[in-house]
């Protein structure tokens, strides 16, 4: 049985609506495709993307299979919305095309700016062309397949890596629709039989020293298809740079063990936002890598050691770019891994990525940018001057070390309000696994204004009779330990107590002295005192809830007016999603890379001072 | 107790002798050394060379150690002549500084001169320096290791792998004289601790179908430390290219047993070479490589199918350099591995290092360059034009699949005579093991003439009575088989029988067929006649014997006059020789690679006559 499915197209102009006939059960897709209608389908119409979706707007309306709702969502299904590549048609329908995906912008944060956010133009490098290859005949030809591929899409002669060249000869003759070639930087990537020329994607990857992000994007529309995030696994062999340091010193094969774990879970993730978005990983041909100065060399198999004795001296500063197979990452064997450039020993490419992603190089005004992280940095300035120290925090702030810490993932408490109890929300809420970090920012906070702790940190054990009773039971000492019960078990549905010990307290206290120090010296080296700070910028990889008011009330960050504090996200990782997605970013961040300024805080004479005054708790307001 | 030693040294002009008082026990060559009197050693004083050799011209002559024996001879030993490096003076001697080496030439095969020998200008391109280093000692520092290196070096920021980061800190920190920094084409290739500067050498290779040979050149001399040559062990994958394609073809798996089996043979030769020198692999900076175009693809792991399928089309012709970790070479993992230009399907790198070394491309009249090999070339021409086609005569002339064959080495019968007997002579004098190429065709030449087989190849056993009694008694029937028996167990002390069989002389004649059929299709394609031949090269892993005689009385050359046939040697190894001393020379070779123009004998109307005709053996002279 033949049906009708009529097209609209707003998207090109003065372009007429298609009447197309198809046999029944044929995708809206696939007839659009054959009858040379342009329908973007950016995962390979596999229902994996939302890019071929399509409007409904005479005919009966399909029910939405389960990859509409997964890829839709419920408002989009209840418009009539539907996925091009998942509908069959069963009788004869007309739909309008949506119109693209702003495929020409991606959202950057703006330092600059009011609004807060800017975008950019999309140029991650990459290109894809398909070619048919005119082979040589006969045999009196002088040429070679190299030179034909290279004369069919207009390169020079020695733009091709040798390893491309194994499979090169059966791919120009094996598929009649021809090959798929891939650039980067002037020079081809991947030559791939047939029609990929759809399949283009990157990754952005942001190594920290607990923490490690993965997102795959898809190049040309910026869609962010999947993002894994999980704990360093090379914090077995120390939890922080210094002790990780020692271990790569302690014996040269350490330094492999090291390199070989930062590589096994990139893999990982690789496989895994893989497996999420159905991207092969053969089509992953751009990675930007942001990390400080120490993950940097240790993925790079270069050894840290001089970066953790004085004078902390990095190996390399420059922006490296090098084949994935160079790294043994298992995306497209060509495919280009773009390190960003260091600053200095102590202030990485993630630094850098900062910088570049909160705009503030081109702040008229002086700004501060805070990345909260086991190896953060603060960065101060505007257009005019840049400076930056390393804030060396400890991993407490991301959950590590801390008695029932845990990242922000599902099931960690990550809101906590005190008033004559505690009260904790989860992530999912569902029960409680942990405490992450905006949890703890919370609950110190918290525990400050009720008075169970003082502006030194200690659990006010024996003073605890003036507590609010319900609070006041929480408290107490276990052995010779002073804590606070922050869930007992089968409160909020928790299956175990989850509680804040003395010694929690004072891993916070450390790593909101180090934060607080670095800003505080570097409005001192730069002569910039509050009133002249137009906005501080918190980053880091707390997820989606951070509580600007229990970071300044706990010291974390300096009292301003709130309208002048603002929560970034995970500015590293946003901005090494930007120079994946624009070559223009990129190089921009050579220049920022020069002109940031490091402080040397452990030299500094004042130093020592301010940091002890950061480690206590600030009086109530 | 002291002595003293007076050095005189001629190659400095107006040097005064210098007399040198040292404790007795110190070589001269340290005691030169220390008084900053410069004796080359290029071995770096270790007994493996003979740069450091001086003469006594007065006082006691020590005895000679065994290294003076093994590095300087009898001759040398006894005009007084000891190895610097080995001498511990005694008593109080004046010596003589030889005449270094002669450092800024090299050998090459002249076809344009009648002298025959002409000279190049050394530049190997790899040059050493020694640096210190000097790193930030303050924590403001804004620099690092590479940007320090770079800088007393002298490069840009990007010309350092990678690779070298990972011992560049301990090196830079380690060793107070500093570190050795290598470079090539304008890049850093390796940094060493410490003074290495004199450590500077390179591999010629040429890769047959059949044989491999492995050539270690220190690079400023120019001087050959050590050779080696081998079976291709792809051979057990089948004997000709034909085959070796087809056993690719037939499973992806088999191309990376034919390429894991050349990578392992090469990294054998290089340990085989560095052993007998006493170079370390890692002083292995620069590689150049001929071979076959299917070689040549075989060592990239590049599938060469379509060179066994008609139109015979190579994968890539341009010359390549790689570094030497991509092809898991065990010398300096940076060291640059250089593979010259291809012409053709079947005129491969090892034509183009033939042309090179024989000069035929700025000779003014016309000749022919003909390698002998498994899968040989013929090139044709003058600096006017040149032509070339393969000539694949199979491994019959390298001594492979024939009955009692061997390669070139020790116990192989390389010169044979025929008058009333056939007499025998054997490499190194020792009991014959079998017979090699040059050996096969001076028997077969001897052979002819005496008329044991005749103008169709035919063993004539029926007619042997005509012959003189003891040659009649070595030809015969055995089963079905004719043969004629070469030597007889104890013949000039031979253990085991060795003969000639009715099907090894149909591979020679299929040999011989080959290659002058190749030479009288060039004539012919590009209008030569004999008389305007100026000079035939013959060329070819033959070793140091080959008859010219018995090679034109069976028929692989033509007939010219004697004065204007000269055997060259292995010329494709010596244009890799070349190119590796000479980057003026290797510059050179993409020209003529362009100039030669390959000429497909197969789809020559006149070539199936031809060819037939060349297997008969010409009627004597």
């Amino acid at each position: 049985m033949a049906v009708s499915v009529t097209i609209l197209h707003e998207a090109r102009d003065g372009a007429v609506p298609r009447v197309l006939t198809v046999p029944a059960g044929t995708t809206i897709l696939k007839a659009a495709h054959a009858a040379g209608i342009d329908i973007t389908a950016t995962c390979g119409g596999r229902g994996r993307c939302t890019s071929c979706r399509v409007k409904f707007v005479a005919g009966t309306v399909p029910p939405p299979t389960i990859m509409d709702e997964v890829q839709l969502g419920d408002n989009l299904v209840r418009e009539a919305y539907r996925l091009a590549c998942q509908c069959h048609l069963a009788e004869s329908v007309t739909v309008q095309v949506a119109p693209p995906l702003d495929e020409q912008s991606f959202q950057i944060l703006g330092a600059g700016s009011g609004a807060g956010l800017d975008r950019i133009t999309l140029d991650s490098g990459v290109a894809k062309q398909v070619v048919k290859v005119a082979l040589p005949r006969e045999e009196h030809h002088q040429t070679s397949d190299v030179e034909a591929l290279l004369a069919a899409v207009g390169l020079g002669p020695t733009r091709l890596p040798p390893s491309l060249l194994h499979a090169l000869p059966g791919a120009l003759r094996e598929d009649p629709s021809g090959v798929t070639v891939t650039t980067f930087g002037g020079g081809i990537i991947a030559v791939e039989r047939g029609d990929t020329s759809s399949m283009k994607f990157g990754l952005a990857i942001d190594i920290g020293t607990t923490s490690v992000v993965t997102t795959l994007i898809e190049l040309d529309s910026a869609e962010q298809l999947a993002s894994v995030s999980s704990l360093n696994s090379q914090a077995v062999f120390g939890g922080d740079l210094m002790s990780r340091i020692a271990f790569a010193q302690f014996n040269p094969l350490n330094l492999r063990k090291l390199h070989t774990r930062i590589i096994g879970l990139l893999n990982q993730h690789i496989a895994e936002v893989c497996r999420e978005s159905g991207v092969l990983a053969k089509w992953i041909y751009k990675v930007v890598v942001v990390g400080n100065t120490c993950m940097h060399h240790i993925l790079l198999n270069v050894d840290p050691t001089y970066v953790g004795l004085a004078p902390y001296a990095p190996v390399m500063r420059h922006a490296l770019t090098l084949p994935a197979r160079d790294l043994s990452l298992k995306v497209a064997p060509e495919a280009r891994v773009c390190l960003l450039p260091i600053v200095a020993g102590f202030v990485g490419a993630d630094a850098v990525g900062v910088a570049l992603a909160t705009r503030i190089y081109e702040s008229p005004e002086v700004r501060i940018a805070v990345d909260i992280g086991t190896n953060g940095e603060v960065i101060l300035g505007s257009r005019e001057r840049l400076w930056a120290c390393s804030a060396p925090a400890g991993p407490a702030l991301e959950g590590a070390q801390i008695r029932h810490g845990m990242r922000g993932a599902l099931g960690a408490i990550d809101r906590v309000s005190v008033d004559d109890d505690i009260h904790a929300l989860t992530i999912g809420e569902g029960p409680a696994l942990g405490i992450c970090g905006s949890g703890v920012i919370d609950l110190l906070a918290g525990l400050l204004d009720a008075g169970v702790i003082d502006r030194t940190g200690l659990i006010q054990v024996e003073g605890r009779d003036a507590l609010p009773p319900r609070l006041r039971e929480r408290v107490g000492m276990r052995g010779e330990e002073r804590q606070v019960i922050v869930l007992r078990v089968g409160e909020a549905g928790a299956r175990q107590e989850i509680i804040l010990t003395q010694d929690d307290v004072r891993q916070v206290q450390l790593a909101k002295g180090a934060i607080a120090s670095g800003i505080a010296m570097l409005q001192r080296v730069s002569g910039t005192p509050a009133g002249r700070v137009a906005e501080l910028m918190l980053a880091g990889g707390f997820g989606n809830y951070l509580s600007i008011a229990s970071a300044q009330r706990i010291g974390l960050i300096p009292p301003l007016p709130r309208d002048r504090v603002r929560y970034v996200g995970n500015a590293a990782s946003l901005g090494a999603q930007l120079c994946l997605l624009s070559e223009a970013e990129r190089a921009r961040t050579e220049s920022i890379a020069e002109r940031i300024e490091h402080i040397s805080l452990a030299t500094h004479p004042d130093f020592e001072q301010v940091f002890v005054e950061s480690m206590d708790f600030p009086a109530a307001r």
